[in-house]
């Protein structure tokens, strides 16, 4: 008698519970505890938030009691005393050159280039030293926060598959130069290589392909409009390098009459999904007209110190609200795919170089690594904050470090005081890619002794010049 | 007799043995199999090296054979595959500001000084508050692998007496300044401070004390005089503020018709035993007068960069072959303790600002770091390298870190890849300070409870203005 009470009663509550439980829907993950930095349209910060993920979407963001009324979560993720921050999108790499990184420093950028970096790559890129450089790469991205890339390099057909089997976001482009490279003979063959590369990765839910002329003075006229009438006709972002130094301005100007961005609106180059990579030298003219036609600017600061290719008018860009990213450009011109530190480079390097310590504040580089890089590769609805219907792309940071305490200001501490060595755990469309500092997709011992295979292969081929 | 007969053979051994041994010289660490980086004369890299270290002194640097042969050690660290370097100086701080790391940023220097730092010290500096601040600063530095460093600030005793509790080396400094503060009410009473403190600390074995006015322009030339004065009395090192700003450089103009160190040696104030920290605006009658006096710079590209005080002449210093180290400034201004960021950054400034990529190359910004900075603080006899006969202050590094795979160059790995992350054990005067990354003078739970307590004071100290 006592006993059919007992399980009446168990009964009934089990039945309770069903009842309760199917009014909330059931989600795959719940990170709960931690400060959510949203990055939506009112820059919510929500301390002691939590964000509700299903398949590969945010579906809540808000407070605990809030979303745990309305989901039900298979796993949960305690962030209490960390940050939560949409995953960093480095807007402009070469992914394999890590497998380059520090071949040579501090020399003139053609000695760079004629010396060392093309001599390497002639003698070392195949496609097999594009995956090992890509898994290198992503590993160390990864471990940094970063969830989104934009690539441009050669046989991105294999940079495209281990990136989406790592299960990273890119937007990848096959490089299109004059000249002759490891996997294409010619600017058509790559035109040719970009068409089928774009319509296998279209449909992928993590890679974006696009086209990536390399730079207004590395393809004639013709070929600059080729490749815009296939980007036309496809319906694909177009990545370039733009404007970098001022011996390109220079050149483009004598032969064309025109500075590069000039040059290119002229040519009805732009629209609004161009990604110009380092414009380092646009006068106000030039900011006008990427403002107009909508093109996403990838703003590379490391790399620009670093070859003295000159400093890009962010501030003058940011007052006009153009959609500027940050990126790390390639490893091997950096030396290294660390999105903390173009923050906090930015942020440092146009104050001093305006004289104004008030230009490119705290939140505006966050933003710049997160919501306007996301605008900058065209990807906003999708990436760059973390709000509701968007991806699951998210880091979730230590911030009790030594260097981090004691803690006052949430930007601050993002771009000043933190380091990628304190991002913990990181997912990407959902799926959780590295938890507690552990790589889930990668295998990090594999990829050391793959590139230091390379790594003595290099040394060989450019000793033996 | 089989038995006595083997008997026989292990006392020979024995004795053998003990003869062997008694021809080398007992230490009490070997350092073994690393790359030893010596920042010596020669700038020898000792590929698979070792180091001997017998109390507070470097016995002996070569290859673990030679080593071995001369020396035997209570302990032995393994250091295969890691990097052995002296460790860094770093040649400018305020310590106990890393309680306000992050209190304010993006601020013209007035406002932040005005509204944030001088009102947040008022309210908050005590001894305690020095000491919270020093041990968290300490802990910091000793993780990322700087084993001395500079310091101007209030209750320096306490500073000191932290530092040498800790295990670091330390120039430190208390402020002399114009207007009261928390524990002088008067220049004259920080003189006479600074008297009783130098000759308090002078014969530790750590701690360098130093005589700190603040700037050319928070004291008067009197004040100026009677600081040195004193400090020749005492034979003491000087470290001050010099033409950190344009605003210090006109008004001291205006006031004295001779720009900051022009006025400096005007009034007889500077010889080698002076340290001049930012010097930004300098011109090459300045550089050659900081040279001709034996002055010590202490460079902080960062800080000089979030406070917009402008790029100092490094390359022109460095050519002229000036003591020029890396500092951090206080964590107020940059926003952490960061030698590695420095070194980096100062490579990657001097480029961009100078349009010369070949400036300021890697191995000139990591002999900033050690011996050049060790040559600013006046103490390139004992400190800045691992040499025979020096003190061995040393950091151990990790090397094969994704974000360092794969190595082609040492001095560009350490200054471009490189993170304080990377640091691994820590010597300082021949003692482990940190071990696998675990402090072992500091206790950095505790240290973090104490700033977070502070944390809060500061915080409703700053809402109640």
């Amino acid at each position: 008698m006592e006993k059919s009470k007992i399980l009446l009663f168990v009964s009934f509550l089990l039945f309770f519970q069903q009842t309760i439980f199917a009014q909330k829907k059931a989600v795959d993950l719940i990170i709960s505890g931690g400060t959510v930095v949203t990055m939506d349209t009112q820059k919510r910060v929500v301390e002691n938030g939590a964000v509700a993920i299903k398949n590969d979407k945010i579906v809540g963001v808000g407070a605990p009691d809030e979303i745990n009324k309305q989901f039900i979560a298979k796993q949960t993720i305690n962030a209490r005393g960390k940050v939560v921050i949409p995953g960093l999108v480095n807007t402009h790499t070469h992914i394999p050159m890590t497998l380059f990184r520090g071949i040579s420093d501090d020399l003139d950028l053609q000695e760079w280039l004629t010396k060392f970096i093309f001599p390497a790559e002639a003698k070392n890129v195949t496609e097999d030293f594009v995956r090992v450089g890509t898994r290198l790469g992503l590993a160390e991205m990864i471990r940094g926060g970063t969830t989104t890339y934009c690539d441009m390099y050669y046989f991105e057909d294999a940079v495209a598959d281990e990136t989406q089997k790592a299960g990273v976001r890119g937007v990848l482009g096959e490089t299109i130069i004059r000249f002759q490279v490891a996997d294409n003979k010619t600017p058509e063959d790559a035109l040719r290589y970009s068409e089928r590369f774009i319509n296998r990765w279209k449909n992928n839910g993590l890679i974006v392909p696009a086209l990536a002329p390399h730079a207004p003075y590395t393809l004639t006229t013709e070929q600059l409009k080729a490749v815009k009438k296939l980007a036309d006709r496809l319906n694909a972002v177009v990545v370039i390098h733009v404007a970098e130094t001022q011996t390109e301005v220079s050149d483009i100007t004598k032969q064309y009459g025109a500075r590069p961005v000039e040059y290119l609106a002229k040519i009805g180059f732009l629209n609004n999904r161009t990604i110009a990579a380092h414009v380092v030298w646009a006068n106000n003219e030039e900011i006008d007209l990427l403002k107009r036609f909508g093109v996403g600017v990838a703003h590379n600061p490391q790399s620009n110190m670093k070859l003295a290719s000159g400093v890009a008018p962010i501030p003058q860009m940011l007052a006009k609200n153009l959609a500027v990213g940050l990126g790390t450009d390639g490893a091997a011109s950096n030396n290294d795919l660390d999105m903390w530190e173009e923050m906090d480079t930015a942020a440092k390097l146009h104050k001093v170089f305006t004289g104004d310590p008030k230009v490119v504040n705290a939140e505006q580089a966050f933003e710049m690594a997160t919501i306007r890089g996301a605008r900058a590769l065209h990807l906003e609805n999708l990436i760059g904050s973390i709000q509701t219907g968007k991806r699951a792309d998210i880091a979730i940071v230590d911030f009790d470090g030594l260097h981090q305490t004691p803690f006052y200001n949430v930007y601050s501490h993002l771009v000043y005081a933190t380091k990628a060595s304190d991002v913990r755990t990181v997912l990407i469309n959902g799926r959780v890619v590295m938890r507690d500092r552990r790589l889930l997709t990668l295998n990090e011992n594999v990829i050391k002794k793959d590139a230091n295979t390379y790594r003595k292969k290099i040394i060989n081929s450019l000793s033996s010049q």
